[in-house]
């Protein structure tokens, strides 16, 4: 067996509300380290660093204790409310719009590592801004070099470009969706971004497709893998961070970043992505269990042999 | 070893002339039934049911006959030219304009199979009018039920739906793609697309997704594969008639139709189309070889196993 490592996520905790095609949710449990560290919590000890405000609900702190997820780095700021987000999905899920972004207390948000989390072997690093990422890298003191995986949207590609490439340079893993990553790279096909996202630094390049699957970059090759054939898409918000946060989980939970963990650190985060967007905020995630988890995960393998 | 046996391709033989983001071919050997028909001919003795005009160049058929194709069912109509299609793909092919077709002899073509032809187990019917398709399976008459797959295209579905209702209910193997799928459902989910169509009659539906891969809906279960690679797409004109040609090759060439058989032909179908697209006409999809194909089949084992 291997030694399980720890898995630390950093990145948004807040407060959602979000309107699909077919259904308006109050207000819910968001943010990517809550979803990330979700997913984690289900392959190894997750540590998560955020920031609340006074008017997080206890009930959304006991959902994420129940998944055993260490919050000594989740600072509770009371001067101010939590992040708040609202959208809305367009019809079919084609794109979405915000309706409105609170910040709050997330605005002056500088990430603090608690002593005890400096050496955490694996690191998840959210889609707040490059600088900040650049700052939790600072950060981290163990005497063996981190793996540390990230996440960007558009926005930053768009307002931090030149932060943005100098985390680049510094990730282990870059997980990134379809649009950003044509976009980053200037490339038309997935193939050929993938590669030049490579260039620019990571070793490791995943690329998320959506309902498409998503494509693997490595140094020892390229895989790509089917997504889970979900039928019930409730709220696609999250897919991304729980799957990220599903692939520092696996991997700190085999201790390994080759290839071969790789592949398989994908298709656990396809399967439990696959949950995530079956209900609003974590619902599906957090009750679905790691059995039903590994379930997908063999039914995945079983719908792409041939 | 198997029997192979033979397959049979009905369609149209064309000259076209594409222009692509990048490059203006000349006028060129096109026709669904003559993409078809050289990807089958990889895998199984092939015959070929068309019209082609008084224009038509001789090393067209020379093409056609360097692949051993049987080409006792394609007439040539002395009366009139070949039918001609010319396209342009928009910026970043996404989506191509018809700039002009003139049916030609095409106009007046009822397909007839030499007597030779009835008793072929593995046929495939191009997008041609679905009335045309229901005459062809009309004059099958081996002593076997044969294997018959069919594709079709939006333009049917517009304005042939009851013969095309009437075709899918006498088909083992509807081959189809993403938005015609979802166009011909009223569905907004592949999987649930897929599944609609079984119900409509073919007891196997693919669905095709281009540059992500394909759908294959069975009854003994799901299957999904990626695509392969591609990083050079030249012309996409073919890609869809070369993958169900090399289906009904492949499936003709091991002589079986259960779901293992299934998922294999998806993944050569998957191989051969992937070399069409990188030349305009049948360039490299006729100047490959099987050793190009079984290359990229092995490849698409390797990059998609975890």
């Amino acid at each position: 067996m291997p030694t399980v490592r720890s898995a630390l996520i950093i990145g948004s905790v807040a407060i959602d509300r979000v309107a699909t095609p077919f259904a308006q949710s109050d207000r819910i449990l968001g943010g990517a380290a809550t979803y990330a560290a979700i997913a984690a919590s289900y392959f190894a000890p997750t540590r998560l660093v955020g920031v609340v405000g006074s008017d997080f609900p206890p009930a959304f702190i006991r959902r994420l204790r129940r998944h055993g997820i260490d919050l000594a780095g989740l600072q509770t700021d009371t001067t101010g409310r939590t992040f708040y987000w609202s959208g809305r999905y367009r019809e079919h899920f084609e794109g979405r719009d915000t309706l409105e972004v609170q910040l709050n207390v997330f605005e002056k948000f500088s990430p603090v590592l608690p002593d005890a989390y400096r050496d955490t072997p694996f690191v998840m690093l959210g889609n707040i801004q490059p600088s900040l990422q650049n700052h939790v890298i600072d950060q981290l003191a163990g005497k063996r070099k981190p793996f540390i995986l990230a996440d960007t949207f558009d926005l930053w590609i768009h307002t931090a470009r030149p932060e943005l490439d100098r985390l680049l340079k510094r990730l282990d893993l870059f997980v990134i969706n379809e649009e950003e990553s044509l976009l980053m790279t200037g490339e038309r096909n997935l193939v050929l971004a993938g590669r030049h996202l490579r260039r620019m630094g990571p070793r490791t390049v995943v690329i998320k497709k959506g309902g498409h699957g998503s494509l693997l970059f490595h140094a020892d090759g390229y895989f790509a893998v089917s997504a889970y054939p979900v039928t019930k898409l409730v709220d696609p918000t999250g897919a991304g961070d729980s799957y990220a946060g599903a692939m520092i989980g696996y991997l700190a939970s085999v201790n390994r970043t080759d290839f071969a963990a790789m592949k398989k650190a994908v298709a656990y985060a396809t399967a439990v992505s696959s949950l995530t967007v079956e209900s609003f905020s974590v619902d599906r995630l957090s009750g679905a269990g790691r059995k039903a988890i590994d379930a997908r995960y063999r039914e995945l393998v079983k719908i792409t042999r041939f």
